[in-house]
């Protein structure tokens, strides 16, 4: 497809299919749904597409999203900033926020490593950590990565930099999922869920 | 997933999945890379979508889309304005385009009779074409609707509209597989079912 009937058109198609995971045919479907829509609909998505990326500051201490100085977290008394959370992005400080369960602070890496994508750790968000550590008198960092082997060697490079420091480095708990087959489960997982079996009064505290 | 770090992440998250096809995980992956692209680009992707629905008209002749009164193809002195062909939106008029394979002029209906989805012949652009077909002796309606149960409605209903005026129409031939939507048809297929129509009364004998 490359005759497009208007220059406009064309540029708008290009840049939707810059978007990941979105070809020319789907961004020229979307191109056409957004004209279909009234001018004030097509002008509040562009407008909100260029508020976002100029409005949108990333946090000095963690690296969340945040539209100040500071994100929300970071600058919530009521956070303890003595325990801190590593994640690869903030869609995992979204997804662990919704559980409630965490009154620890973030540090967001922006990525892992992963060579295949040209990912070393000189392009993780790494080197205020070890300062943060210490500033803030941090007891626990928080291994919150994906269990993939990007996730795995990301754990242990942050490990071994954070080694020097005094603090007690813990990840999330590998094992069955809650509701899950243990007969679908793979080796590995059910291997290491046997090997790191809590007592059983724990999975009854929330 | 409701607690957003920033209420212009949340806005834009909620733009894009408005989109059709776009949930808010799959939004939110992709305001996270426009969020990651420099300053300029997601300024450039949100001009030009406002751009784009500021700038673009329906041309005054065929309802294509066009960036003034007339389209392109209306324009072109070298397309035959006596013969006209009948589509369900720009995606068709783009894909005929790309065939080669015709020198006519198109008709946009904007959509295709559907009474499950609420449209029904009020809702198609239709009220200029007798008067069209009149006024440039128009000498065949070529019919290039998708072969699916709307698309043939569609056939029916006009073919019974035009049945006053002196004008041969033609629908393209059944080469595309029945029950296939004519933008995921390919070129070679596309071209020939044009070369290949058939008379109207051809296409309703079984």
């Amino acid at each position: 497809m490359n005759s497009y009937p208007s220059r406009l058109l064309e540029e708008a198609v290009t840049e939707f299919s810059r978007l990941p995971g979105i070809g020319r045919k789907t961004a020229l479907r979307l191109v056409l749904y957004l004209l279909r829509q009234p001018v004030e609909d097509a002008e509040r998505f562009g407008n909100a597409v260029t508020a976002l990326r100029k409005g949108i500051n990333y946090c000095k201490a963690c690296n969340n999203i945040c539209e100040g100085e500071r994100c929300n977290i970071c600058n919530d008394p009521r956070r303890d900033q003595s325990q801190i959370c590593i994640v690869e992005d903030i869609r995992d400080v979204m997804a662990i926020e919704n559980t409630g369960q965490y009154r620890g602070v973030y540090h967001v890496l922006g990525g892992i490593i992963s060579p295949m994508d040209g990912i070393g750790p000189n392009q993780l968000k790494l080197e205020q950590l070890p300062d943060r550590i210490e500033k803030n008198a941090v007891k626990e960092v928080i291994m919150a990565l994906s269990t993939t082997m990007e996730g795995d060697t990301t754990v242990f490079y942050i490990s071994r930099k954070l080694r020097p420091l005094d603090v007690l480095i813990t990840t999330i708990a590998r094992g069955i999922a809650i509701g899950g087959e243990l007969e679908y489960a793979d080796e590995i997982t059910l291997g290491r869920s046997i090997i790191n079996r809590t007592p059983y009064e724990h999975t009854l505290a929330k």
